[in-house]
């Protein structure tokens, strides 16, 4: 693991790193926010996944996460959306490719090889930070934005021993019923749709739900609604019955002011689930 | 005026704006912050300046000011740093030219007749914003980061009856002994160094001071502290009897991290100034 930066950060370190990843077969980046009560010993870590041409660092810079997670002593992994680099699959769209990776193990050309950013967020890169910095291991969150909170979505309700804690920001919420995700899901997955499931938010809610309170706020001026779908979800939750929070936020948009705004919310979230258990 | 940008941002409106500067004679860009309070009358306003190389867009997305600024219920404006465009003159160097202002009225050609950057911040801007927004034009502070701290120092000592709350992170503190200074005031100025002391916060520190605490921020681990010169400005303030709190923050560099980890007590300062009087 090579270092590329580190910054104080409310008394706490926000570094960045890269590694070779087995998962993607390339050289990938990440960022780790350490709370200062990382210091004195293992803090609980919050996973959060980004959205389309997104890395590591839009996130890190905009999102605000770093105050409320020093307040509440958690760390916060920002990973990378998808492998890079010139030997990785590309595609001249900002939907598809580097930057876009749906947070799935891709079995389709000339996808595969590289895409395998499931594997990665939850095997590859948890087993790497837990040896390399002082996080309880057994006490993870995630969250996302747009397709980042698709990739916690589905990666948390497929894996709820080793998520405790879940929310979204504005996730894509339906793929397999949207443009953002059918294109996707068909590229990376191939046309069987039974190999899609456990990517969607909606049928994971009706299937299985998580064992655990999500909160997830939402736009309600979002200029992407009808690529995200989050309507489906909202019903899905209702229907289920799953126990969540579904807040349909006036005024706000898909941007970084939004996710922003309600990051100190989705923060205490977390902490509140990971310092009890 | 043109709207560029609006977005909801912690429940009030962050809007980038465009007109054409009679100060510049060009097209100028800046961003607002209106908090939710300014729906229901008008609010104080803090003035931002940034530093080399930024637009008004650096400390807008990665300051975190706007969640502090909702909760104080104070306007911020984020100006751009210099004039722009193709008929505007330049440098390779980052330190000069577009993006390098030094928030003075230049006197000297090529940078005469453009960078004009004094009279646009104190004069210019302030008169469109307060035609344009619900703010009290009587409530104004100033703060700002390395060069911008440069700024906010130097236009509010020159002129403390507009600025009635003053506070800077990481300020060029000292720039007629300095490399980041010396250099610019040439350019920009001319040779005569009796026209650069009212550029210089140190000296004015020395000589006027300001009617008010001043709160300055310095990371102890700045990169560029031999530019900066720091001490020299806490050396005046403490030998002038200033009112004012310089302190020097362990650990903390010189990036958008350490401004984001002193913003809310930078906003606290203002507002309760500004709310005061």
């Amino acid at each position: 693991m090579k270092t590329l930066s580190e910054n104080v950060s409310f008394a706490g370190m926000q570094g960045v790193y890269s590694h070779q990843s087995t998962s993607c077969q390339c050289e990938m980046t990440f960022a780790v926010y350490l709370p200062p009560q990382a210091k004195k010993g293992p803090v609980p870590v919050l996973w959060y996944l980004s959205g389309l041409t997104c890395t590591h660092e839009n996130a890190m810079t905009k999102a605000g996460a770093q105050a409320w997670a020093a307040e509440a002593g958690i760390a916060v992994v920002f990973p990378d959306t998808s492998p890079r680099g010139t030997d990785v699959a590309d595609d001249a769209a900002i939907d598809l490719g580097q930057g876009a990776s749906f947070y799935v193990d891709a079995t389709q050309k000339p996808w595969a090889p590289h895409f395998n950013m499931w594997s990665y967020i939850a095997d590859e890169l948890p087993a790497l930070i837990f040896e390399k910095f002082n996080l309880l291991q057994t006490a993870q969150g995630i969250t996302g934005h747009s397709m980042g909170g698709h990739g916690a979505l589905t990666l948390a309700m497929n894996r709820p021993e080793q998520y405790k804690s879940l929310s979204a920001f504005a996730p894509i919420a339906n793929p397999t019923s949207a443009a953002w995700g059918q294109k996707q899901l068909t590229e990376y997955l191939g046309d069987d749709r039974a190999k899609w499931a456990k990517h969607d938010a909606t049928l994971l809610i009706e299937k299985t739900g998580y064992p655990g309170h999500i909160l997830i706020d939402q736009g309600a001026d979002d200029q992407f609604a009808n690529l995200l779908k989050p309507e489906k979800l909202a019903k899905a939750i209702e229907k289920s019955g799953q126990p969540g929070s579904f807040r349909m936020q006036p005024g706000y948009d898909h941007s970084y002011f939004f996710v922003a705004s309600f990051m100190e919310d989705h923060i205490q979230h977390h902490a509140a689930i990971l310092h009890r258990d």
